[in-house]
């Protein structure tokens, strides 16, 4: 049994890790934090969680989370390069869920975000927790990064193909499409539901924080500078992103059975990644409130363009569910303990 | 270990019981049966279910069923009624979550579901499977009547002002409102997204089928003939039933916090019921995907009325979960077992 | 051709009276303030609006609307009442869509709005513009107190049976269900998509300031005092009412089919209430975008309860249809000008 | 004043066709057909249009169109190559809105849709109804084949790179998404809302009959064999089509102001399409109800890669405004008459 910290506990992403949390059998959440909500029972601010959650929420201090074994951050950015150094040295470890500790260049971090790193030392130190790429350093990690959600299904989505080199990487397309939710709990006009229920829009098309970071973990998987295309879609519904994803195939082309089994293989002992039999579609509510990943390939008219359609639910596989597979990891859990919610259909 | 089968598996209260039952540590799901899908896969019908369901549906015959412990009968009316008694006579339970078994009285059956009852005499037999109210007699039963979605959440809703005679029994108003699951899995043009998507109406205002159903439940707790005004809605969302309940408080009658006490001490060991503090208002969302009831009581104005707000997630509390709640009890399970899973927020 | 102002365009209410007002014959947008927005084009904040709206948004003094012949109001709660003497002064009409000219009384007034009232003695002038009831004080009116949205449903719904004493007034009850545009265009958690679609609530059920108001105009109608119990709720949609109403039948009571001939010759000049067949419902879908209110009876199972349901778009006849609608009266146009656009289904 | 008749009034494109054409100055609606409701008055099956069309249903014969100037086809593929000619006949002008005279090449068309064309001869006389590529030659028509929703959208998009040859005519995306009104008003499993609601998935990525008739559209544009990658994706929501469009700039590439200024200046005399400012993104809402297609530029990290996003609402300019829009260029009619109506929004 080990005792967490959330800080950042009243957005969605930290409401998301107490779901899942709370029912861990590893896991005593010890410490949640809200600046806005300190001194409010947390079940009160989120009745869905009475009888299993019997903490008050607490000021974001160092102070307050004096023996957690691992601390969350479910925070703005900004906020987790400000805490961690001081709790690595009390021996906790961290999973950032914000982009703080996402980029290996504090520089190019500092353009797309706006501010001065804090700790641009432990950029170096940070491991990049996506799993099906990064196993081995998650589990000897202090420091964990936890991805985006657009980053999570882009990459998940591209990664065989980039890693085998069967495309034309100077030429990627994501054509994201992701809920409300992924926007946060925040009080603005654009999120209110008369705003974006009923409706569809593309944002940010002309450059997105989560361009850089996609491109990172591509190139990383190339070996190989890469260029993306990423056009980001607000969707009306709370829950799920969908990645649509483009690529060229290389001159001497595999054929799309090779490649259905390329990924069949690479992900065949994946617990959270499930690729589809040819010809379907996933629906981002094959995934709603689980830790999956489903992905899909087509070649529409058997022509060069390769499609890979990928899907996850913002929320678990995008962020709280992928910072517990993390945390299994980095304490030698199993992998998938806490994690086996099925989706909620319909 | 049981094993289990589920008669109808192709609806959402077949697939909720497979979503539940999957991850349930005594039961292993044994047979689903679907005429329509014979021969298919389960977990190609329900990609949600892929890894934890290895079962092709059956055609749904008798034979198909022998050496299951309890059969879930998912079905459309009239279906159970037909195979329940060879069951039985197998040494299986019953747990029937359609209105086979629902009523006393089989005339009164036929008058509502338009034909003549199979088996009138397994109708005294029968336990309404409310555990709240029912609790004993289900731990005993062969075969259980699980009743309907509006009827749990107006039943839980109305129970203690009833058995205590609170309230003028008289003249007892349900305002129900109900996601379109509740309409099940049906090819039908007044349940399309384009139909139903933000819209609200009103159905069935002159006499809907769960009306003598609930009435008969408000009068055995009552010991009195109660007279109930019961008008369903349909709700231009998924999941979620909101059951807002008017009663005229007796003449010397009790304060709304002696009303508040009462319903905290009826509901104070129920698992599954859970009261809210005197001036919230539940939300469906609190409870979505959740097998709880979450209750909260209002006076307007302190005057006479006293009003009783009532929410479920139709397809858990208001179906498979409640009949997974039976079943535990049947069997000598703990109550809550494989039942625990949290609400969906957001 | 008259010249309008709007004070406070940029709130749902104020954009819907754009939309109708553009393209009414006899009406030229002159003037359109937001404090928020003053010097932004209109069509940029509104993008739907291109083409039609020249105008720049303007701050909301007085100065500002010189000129006008009508002033319309669709500002929060305290600024009609703060400006609406100086514009009576210039000749130019109000029409206020704010809360603040409903009520008779000052005293009650600031009770529910929590403020003094800053021109009480214009509260005797002011004319409730419910077309249906106070027409021909409508059509001499220099300051028009536009209905709520609740009350407007409710009012409608309830007016023959009260006009007529067919049903006992000491014991109504209003179950009233609004989507989320009703709450206006405000950055509050509250209204976010993630927090208000998929569920469903009851807030206010204690009290709601939309209450004083239909008890005001049911007493006007009824001649005696009336008792009522209102409870609101939120749709997870965005536009549309319905309202459920339930009252009993006086001792020698009306048949359902004598309360249905009431209804349709009640009704059966006015351009924008629509009684439906015996047996029907109406969707809020019948009515969104229109200035139409629908309207059903039942009566459950043939006893003392009648049930009446009614439906409009709260932005529309809930809002800035009925305001144009008494605009149309004010100043001698034909009733239903501007606002024959029929309502988008699906 | 014309006559017009509308074959298939009773899916979502027909009765679209009502609300427009019965408020339409130069329109009487004369005949409205439909196999399923034959007898029934056209109001009683949609209830918004109360007031406004005193018809009833009648079969769908070619004898009940006598007299019409105007037939409109809003019927199942093959069924107007049935009726067209004979029609022809009478003088009557036609509109098809379904597929059956939209390609060239009736073998194409076989290949498609599955069956032989009843008419080939016709499809040479068919005039392509999207009026800001052909309107000389809709003008002049008897017959027009009323362009695709998802068509329309793609095409608007693309049209000014393509005839000015600004991008790589072998290498088109079109991410395309649409509401499930776009599915029609069938009693199919897959549009209900529990499937469709809250959740988002592609479909037919491998081939969709769509794309055939997009190329042939895009290779008459650019006088030129074009190569699309084509993928239609289904929104949880009504109405509105989103086309996400990918393009490869040429050698000596524009620069984005100058593509923006080819835009604004190719549709400078549109009345229904509206090219937004650099930087913008259009919403689906903007033009919810509307005739108006809105389009927007991006040219993301200043690369190779044009987005071009274009909005419609797949009822109106993809559909049923088209198709009157057609109707007023064939009869002489002002453009835009009858199709003024403005979004709703929100």
């Amino acid at each position: 049994m080990i005792r967490a910290g959330i800080v950042g506990g009243t957005g969605y992403t930290g409401v998301e890790l107490l779901r899942i949390l709370a029912l861990h059998p590893e896991v005593e959440v010890a410490v949640v934090t809200s600046r806005t909500d300190a001194g409010t029972r947390v079940d009160v601010a989120y009745p869905s969680l009475r009888g299993v959650i019997d903490v008050v929420f607490s000021v974001p201090d160092v102070e307050e989370l004096v023996g957690c074994d691992v601390v969350f951050f479910a925070t703005p950015n900004g906020t987790a390069m400000q805490m961690t150094e001081a709790l690595l040295e009390q021996k906790a470890k961290v999973i950032d869920l914000s982009a703080d500790f996402r980029f290996k260049d504090a520089k190019e971090w500092s353009k797309w975000y706006g501010m001065e790193h804090a700790c641009p030392d432990l950029l170096a130190e940070a491991v990049y927790g996506l799993p099906e790429f990064n196993r081995e350093a998650v589990k000897k990690a202090r420091l964990v990064a936890n991805p985006g959600c657009y980053p999570t299904s882009v990459q998940l989505g591209f990664l065989p193909l980039l890693e085998k080199s069967f495309v034309d990487v100077s030429h990627l397309i994501a054509d994201v499409k992701s809920g409300v939710s992924g926007a946060g709990r925040k009080a603005e006009l654009a999120y209110l539901m008369s705003e974006t229920g009923e409706s569809f829009k593309a944002y940010a098309a002309s450059g997105h924080r989560h361009l850089p970071e996609i491109v990172q973990g591509l190139q990383a998987a190339a070996g190989n500078a890469v260029n993306l295309t990423f056009v980001p879609h607000l969707l009306p519904m709370i829950r799920g992103i969908h990645a649509t994803l483009y690529a060229q195939l290389s001159p001497n082309n595999a054929s799309l059975e090779e490649i259905q089994a390329l990924y069949e293989q690479r992900y065949a002992h994946e617990p959270f990644v499930d690729v589809l039999a040819l010809g379907l579609h996933p629906d981002t509510r094959n995934v709603k409130g689980s830790n999956r990943c489903q992905l899909a390939l087509h070649q529409p008219q058997g022509g060069l363009t390769i499609v890979v359609l990928s899907v996850i639910d913002n929320l678990v596989k995008g962020a709280a569910g992928q910072a517990v597979q993390n945390m299994n990891l980095m304490f030698g859990f199993p992998e998938d303990q806490g994690l086996l919610t099925l989706a909620l259909y319909p």
